[in-house]
């Protein structure tokens, strides 16, 4: 195929991060991202309603009714992500942003993305927050070597097998392994990293980043027995590992 | 060891990040984090000198020669950092901060950290630029699953060998591998890349995200050997493959 240059007269992509939490924006966004934001009058979204809120807390100056807000689609051709992105071919830049946090890291939009770069749009991601990098900064576990797994399996037996193989693969290469879970199965998670891990290994646990609900905590696992058990069960959580 | 609970007498350790090139402060940083960290009279920095300039743009009210600004050791043994987090402690915020964007994430900090951990010190990670999480959203591989390696080996037979490990295993896990080097060598490492994957591997290069040198872009592996290649020499770039 033949590769465009960016094209100068292209919109471009503008990858925008939205709030953790309930806080105002400047918060947790730069001025300079809440006013390009406040420009664009075409988004790509994870959810529509969720967008149009958080546009609002965002002080968004536009009539929202007025504005063109498209969901991401779940299975989307290469036609449809193309679709979403024509305005950004007609000049205009498209917003892309999911529910919470930084999209297309452990949140939808990367094939968004990936499709702009094979148009040759420009993309231009903001600086915003992410609980991945908020909790790796945080926890004092190696940054020089980190993973992150997204979700691990959900049967009890392939999880706890999953944790040995992480901490064997971390203490190892001296990894930081990173991983979610849904909220309601957080405290079964918890459990087993006590359950499954060796004493020595060092655990983060980081629940509501930014919000006022933010707890964040690095102990060994076998300090972390010995522990009152934060309550997990409500809130987004990530959890580090470093064996 | 006895574990202390987070102590309300204590202050905290505030990971504040800095800019990743000449910008003001409002393109990069939040307010509440510029406010943050306006209010803190003890910091503890990857150099002293780009931390003073850093603070300067920044906006810091105080004065630079009344302020506790040291450097954290190369090789420190835990009574040299629980000195430097002697502030906390006795109740007043600490500041953690490297020369340019997230403390502890590719950049120094993360033992200072574990130890706050270790002394039941809070530890409050601020939202701001890291160019591993730019380059990551901006590249359209894969959010879901990605690992960071830090620099490769320098020997080019070493380096080569490893750039294959990495392409093979991020094939069979749909991985990203992110991975930096010391800008006069990035151009070195980018015609590896070229010369050593295969010709469907994506590969990002990520330039001098946030400043005016920005410059972004995912092709495959044959693509980019049809394209003029990017200047690096003289930038940090991050570099992301998927294979």
């Amino acid at each position: 195929m033949s590769v465009a240059a960016d094209k100068p007269s292209h919109g471009a992509l503008v990858l925008i991060p939205t709030r953790l939490g309930e806080a105002p924006w400047p918060d947790f966004l730069p001025a300079s991202v809440q006013n390009r934001a406040a420009g664009i009058r075409h988004f790509v979204v994870e959810n529509a309603r969720a967008a149009r809120a958080n546009l609002k807390q965002m002080g968004f100056p536009g009539l929202l009714r007025e504005t063109d807000i498209r969901e991401l689609p779940a299975e989307g051709s290469d036609d449809a992500l193309d679709g979403l992105l024509a305005p950004a071919l007609a000049g205009e830049d498209v917003g892309l942003m999911s529910d919470a946090g930084c999209p297309a890291v452990a949140d939808p939009g990367a094939r968004l993305v990936a499709r702009a770069h094979v148009l040759g749009i420009r993309v231009v991601p903001q600086v915003g927050p992410s609980s991945i990098l908020l909790g790796l900064m945080g926890s004092g576990l190696n940054g020089q070597n980190f993973a992150f797994h997204g979700y691990l399996p959900s049967a009890a037996e392939s999880r706890d097998r999953r944790l040995r193989t992480l901490e064997e693969e971390s203490h190892k290469q001296c990894r930081t392994q990173i991983f979610i879970e849904t909220p309601y199965r957080n405290e079964h998670l918890f459990s087993a990293l006590l359950r499954v891990c060796r004493p020595a290994t060092r655990l983060t646990v980081a629940r509501a980043l930014t919000t006022s609900d933010e707890y964040l905590r690095t102990l060994t696992i076998g300090e972390w027995r010995q522990t009152p058990p934060p309550a997990l069960s409500k809130y987004p959580a990530l959890f580090l590992m470093l064996a």
